[in-house]
C-alpha cells in the first residue's frame, strides 16, 4: 500500500490526521460480543460478512468469539482473508469467468471454500476448474427470496441445480444461499419480520423438496444485521451472514425496533474523523471529508455528538456543515466525527483503521481487501 | 499496492477481468488535444486538475500538450504527482493542521508548490512552516465566486488576506483561486454562461482592487470542464483547472450546448468493464459492478452501446440491469461497458487504468494517488 497511515500507535486522538477511518474499539468489541451472545442459544452459527470490514484482523476477532468463518463477495476479497489467516470462507456470490474460477480453485487448495451458483453453465464451469485443480468445491444454490437480484426461484428450479451439483464429480452440494438484501432496511419492524417470514417459508419449502430427493443442506445461510433475529429463530437457516453490526452506520440507525422507537441494538463504532478547513461565515463551515472519504449512496453522514450541526452537502473533497445557530463555536482546525451513511463502501475508501481506546490510538489495522474487486 | 491489475499488456479486451477501469486511449487522446487546441489562441494556460485522474502518467501527457502543471486537492495527492515526475503543482485548496503543513513545506523543497488560503490564522501557519523549512510558499487567496464553500468574499476581504500574505516573510502572494463548482453542471448553456459572467465580474473587481494596492496576481485560476470556454475568454482568468474533460462522465453528458442540444464537445473515454454474473429471467440481469466499482453520487451509470438496457440499481457488489425487451440476448459471461455517473470518485476506487486501443490492452497505468486523502 502506498498510502501512509494517518496516525501512529500511542498518539492522542486529537493528533490523528484527517480524513481518517476511526474505530472506537470498545463500542466495536461490545457489538461483537452482543451478536455472539444474542445467538448463543439459537440453532445457528455466525459467518459474518467480511465485505463490510475487509480486514482479517477483524475477521479473526469475530472467529475468536465463535464465528465459524467469514463470507466474502469476491474471490480477491477471499484471497485477502486467506492471506490474513482465515481459512473457512463462503463466497456468497456467483463466480463467473476463467480468471476468477482459477483463483477460486487455487484458493480451495489453501482453505475450505464454499461458493454459490444460480445457473447450469456456471455449475459446469465450476466442476471443470475443480477437476483441473484436483479440489472439491462446496457449492450452494442461491435462491431468490425477495431481493430480486441473483438466484434461482425457490422449489423445483433450486432442486434441478442442486442435483446437477450433486452429480458433478468435482463438486459437493453444500446447501442454500438465501439472503434477502431488500429486507434489511425496511424501517418498520413488523414489515421487516414479515418479509423474512416469507423468505423462511420458501427456503423451508425448498429444503424439504431437496430432502425428499436425498439432498441434505449442510448450510442454509442468509440474514443481515437488520433481520438476523428472525433467521436465527427460524429453525430453517443455520448460518447468519450479518456484517454491518460491527460498525452500525447511519442508514441502519433509521430502522425501528419492535415498539417503533429507534433501534439501538448495536452502537456506532465507525467514524470518519474530519477537520474543519474553512469557516468563512456564521452560516457554514467546510470539512475535509467529501465523496472520496465517505459514501453517500444511502444518505449523508451524521455529525456525531455535535448538536445544531448538519452535514448538508458532499463534493469530491469537501463536506459542507450548516449550523442551526449562528454562534456555533466550531472553527478552523477543529476535528469532528462523522457517522457514515453506509459503512461498506465507505470502508472501501480507506487503507487503514485507526483503532481508538480512551482517546488514544491503540491499533492500526490494514484494510487488506480494500479495492478487491475481482 | 496489494491489488493485482485485471489485465496484461497485449491481451484482447474481452479477456480483461472485471470490474476494470477501462480507458479508451484514442478517445482520451482526442479529448486532451481538443482542449489544448480550443484554448491555444486564448490568453490562458491550462493547469488541469489531477483530482480527476490521480495518475502522473496522465498528468505528464497533459503537460506534453502544453499544460503548465497540475492542480491537486490534497497534499498527499501532490506528493504522488511529485513522485511521478510532476514538478509544478497548485493545491487548489486550504491546507490545515500541522502534519499536512509539514508535508507541504517539505514538498516545496522538491517542486514548485502553490497553495490557497481563506483565513488569517492559516496564513500565519503557512508562514511559520515555510520559515521552518526554509522555503517560500506561493499562496493564492481563495475567493468565493458562487460555490458557497471555502473562500473569502471578493473585494476587500480578499485584499486584506492578500496583504497579509504579501508581508509574510515566508510567503509570496501568487494570485486568486476562484473556482465556481456549482456552475459546472448547470444544464442550460445561457445560465451556465451567466453564472460565470458574475464570477468573472467579481474576480475582475477584486484583481483591480489588489492592483490599486500594488499587488499583482501571477495566477487567476478557476474553471472546470463545464464552463472553461467562458473563463478562457474572460481576459481575467489566466489559468484553467478543468479535470473531467479527459474522461467525460454521464453527469457532464447531461449539460446542454448553446443550441440546447446535448453537449458533445468531449468523448466518453472512461468505462467500467463489467461481466454479467446472473441472468435469472427475461426481465433482468446482474453485473459484477456495484457501489464499490462506481460512484452513484451523481446518478447511475449508463450502459454503453447497448440499446434497450438500463442500469437500474446498485448494491455493494452488484448492478442490476433491466431490459426494455424480454428477448435481449445478454447472457452470463458477457461483458459490457458502463459510463460512470461521476468520474472522479469512481477513479478513486481503482488502482489501475486498463488502456485500450484497437480492442487490445496497450497500457496499465497505476493510479498512484488513489486513496490520497491526507
Amino acid at each position: 500500500m502506498l498510502t501512509r497511515p494517518p496516525a501512529e500507535i500511542g498518539m492522542p486522538l486529537e493528533a490523528v490526521d484527517t480524513p481518517a477511518l476511526l474505530l472506537d474499539l470498545e463500542a466495536f468489541e461490545r457489538n461483537l460480543r452482543h451478536l455472539a451472545d444474542a445467538i448463543a442459544d439459537q440453532p445457528v452459527r455466525l459467518r459474518p460478512h467480511a465485505k463490510t470490514h475487509k480486514c482479517p484482523m477483524i475477521a479473526r476477532r469475530q472467529m475468536a468469539l465463535g464465528a465459524v468463518g467469514v463470507c466474502c463477495q469476491k474471490v480477491s476479497e477471499a484471497e485477502a482473508m486467506v492471506y490474513g489467516g482465515v481459512s473457512n470462507i463462503l463466497v456468497s456470490n456467483e463466480v463467473v469467468g476463467a480468471p476468477k474460477l482459477h483463483r477460486l480453485a487455487a484458493l480451495a487448495q489453501q482453505a475450505q471454500m464454499y461458493v454459490c451458483a444460480d445457473q447450469a453453465q456456471n455449475v459446469a464451469d465450476l466442476n471443470d476448474v475443480a477437476l483441473a485443480y484436483n479440489v472439491q468445491l462446496a457449492v450452494l444454490v442461491e435462491v431468490n427470496v425477495g431481493a430480486n437480484r441473483c438466484g434461482v426461484e425457490p422449489g423445483n428450479p433450486a432442486l434441478g441445480l442442486a442435483q446437477q451439483i450433486d452429480t458433478a464429480p468435482g463438486l459437493r452440494f453444500a446447501g442454500l444461499q438465501a439472503y434477502h438484501g431488500g429486507a434489511q432496511h425496511i424501517r418498520d419492524f413488523q414489515q421487516r419480520r414479515e418479509a423474512i417470514a416469507t423468505a423462511v417459508e420458501s427456503v423451508h419449502h425448498t429444503r424439504n423438496i431437496l430432502q425428499q430427493h436425498g439432498l441434505e443442506c449442510e448450510l442454509v445461510t442468509g440474514a443481515g444485521t437488520g433481520t438476523y433475529p428472525f433467521e436465527a429463530a427460524s429453525h430453517v437457516y443455520n448460518e447468519l451472514q450479518a456484517g454491518s453490526y460491527v460498525f452500525m452506520d447511519a442508514d441502519y440507525a433509521k430502522n425501528l425496533a419492535a415498539d417503533s422507537t429507534p433501534w439501538h441494538e448495536f452502537e456506532h463504532s465507525l467514524f470518519i474523523y474530519a477537520t474543519v478547513m474553512s469557516r468563512p461565515n456564521n452560516e457554514w463551515a467546510v470539512v475535509d471529508a467529501g465523496l472520496k472519504a465517505l459514501s453517500v449512496d444511502s444518505g449523508l453522514p451524521l455529525v456525531y455528538g455535535a448538536a445544531g450541526v448538519e452535514y448538508s452537502r458532499a463534493s469530491d473533497e469537501h463536506g459542507k456543515l450548516v449550523f442551526h445557530d449562528a454562534s456555533h463555536p466550531l472553527r478552523v482546525g477543529d476535528k469532528i466525527r462523522l457517522i457514515p451513511g453506509h459503512c461498506d463502501p465507505t470502508v472501501n475508501l480507506y487503507d487503514w483503521y485507526v483503532g481508538i481506546r480512551n482517546q488514544r490510538v491503540e491499533a492500526l489495522w490494514p484494510i487488506t481487501a480494500r479495492g478487491a474487486l475481482l
